[in-house]
């Protein structure tokens, strides 16, 4: 495991780190960020973490950048880890048109199977197995784990949370993509990293795996009702109805007025960050 | 006065709002940002404006999107407008040679007197007089203005504070330029805005301005210890030498570790949040 310090940056007293590394799962050079509280310097600390997956279009910077949530970070004592949103490099194949909803930027968190997706598109096992296995070996890190995300990367934390019972403690989401499947943007990416074949997409999709799932972790999820998006491709409406059905606690707050940017995010970045903190205590 | 409202987002309860409108002062279309708090909806209301002015090669957005400054303008009822940092346009002439640090995107905060600059480069005068006016006949601001800044807009905003007594009842800086007669930034500037003439650069450097102000508002100013730009290009150590050598009230806080980003101005822009809303109050 090699790893390249890009850059550090003191931050509320703690420390903002670009790193980059070889990942083998995804068979290129991937950038991360991470926060370390100033916890993280005290002898034998062992922090939790919270994951934080992106939207499409996004690297490891949105977030870091413009939720301002390292303030909370530093007060709770919590990391924050950041990957980019898929593969990136020259011999990692894109949109063939170009399109920023599909390629680069635009991972969706799966385990591609079709060709020429399959070979590098494994975002997935990158962000549930490689990366915290990379921070809790390299960092003052535990296996208390969190995780959270934003459109692409609410759906991609909500489907990391339900497909592994007990390795997340905590959970939530900030405008997700609720039930790709039957939207648009996770048509398009779902089709073609998985195939045709609808019933392999059902592994993905919050809303179906809700109906199954082998753990009940409390999900928040704000989501603003002012959002281009939120009718044609969040559904929020679907992941109340699934939660509803299966009896799986969902706290779904509609933030009257607020779009879909960090502007967003970060008027609500410290309730989510009390959440988990909550969880991934002691 | 014509405004043209480019974007409107909620945030923190208010309203983050990028505006463009045309500047006499500076013969050519302007747009900067404004951060409404929520106080801003009440009937009636006149509240205390803080007037952000950032750095080379920034424009409105950098603060507002990066500085994380919005949630204790909320608690505080502060508006906060945050101008672009020089003309802009196809008509304004830029650095001859293409370089970030003169023309667009480094005005200065002063007003040229050499062809071809002095034709639109009036940053000071914008700042001081046409933004203010606009802004208190357009939204529910008061006259109680507060002014801070960052790099070229430290060293804006103490020029701004230090030349107008009772203009302004608060400024602070972070990492400022404060002797720009003795730097390379300054000096690349000053020379080709204002000419040869360095006494006429005594009226544009803060720490000449210092020994000779009408007024003795006191300064907070933060910079970073590990801030690459510190010994060569910001010179705190002249500012306290000419504010101790005039009496001059100043708070220059030293701190360890922070570069010259804005992951430092997110630091400790709490801080210069309440030093502003303290003397703007009532």
């Amino acid at each position: 495991m090699s790893l390249e310090i890009l850059s550090t940056q003191k931050s509320f007293g703690g420390w903002h780190k670009r790193i980059r590394h070889h990942s083998d799962v995804l068979g290129c050079d991937m950038v991360f960020a991470v926060y370390l509280p100033p916890q993280a310097a005290q002898a034998g600390a062992r922090l939790p973490v919270l994951y934080w997956l992106s939207g499409l279009t996004c690297t490891d910077e949105n977030f870091m950048q413009k939720a301002g949530a390292q303030r909370m970070a530093a007060e709770l004592g919590l990391i924050i880890v950041a990957p980019d949103t898929s593969p990136r490099g020259a011999d990692v194949p894109g949109d063939p048109d170009g399109a920023w909803d599909f390629g680069h930027g635009a991972g969706f968190y799966v385990n591609a199977t079709q060709a020429p997706w399959s070979r590098h598109y494994r975002m997935y096992d990158y962000v549930v197995e490689e990366l915290p296995a990379l921070i809790e070996a390299a960092f003052p890190a535990s296996d208390r784990r969190g995780i959270s995300g934003h459109s692409m990367g609410g759906h991609g934390a909500l489907v990391c949370a339900l497909r592994n019972p007990g390795r997340y403690r905590s959970v939530s989401a900030f405008a997700p993509i609720s039930n790709p499947m039957q939207c648009p943007w996770g048509e398009k990416a779902l089709s073609r990293y998985l195939g045709e074949d609808r019933a392999q997409w059902r592994e993905w999709d919050t809303c179906a795996l809700i109906a199954q799932a082998g753990e009940r972790l409390p999900l928040l999820v704000d989501q603003g009702e002012a959002d281009g998006f939120l009718a044609e491709q969040l559904k929020p409406e679907a992941l109340h109805a699934a939660a509803t059905a299966a009896g799986h606690p969902l706290t779904l707050r509609l933030q009257p007025g607020y779009d879909h940017s960090y502007y967003f995010i970060a008027s609500f970045i410290d309730d989510h960050l009390r959440h988990h903190a909550r969880a991934l205590a002691g």
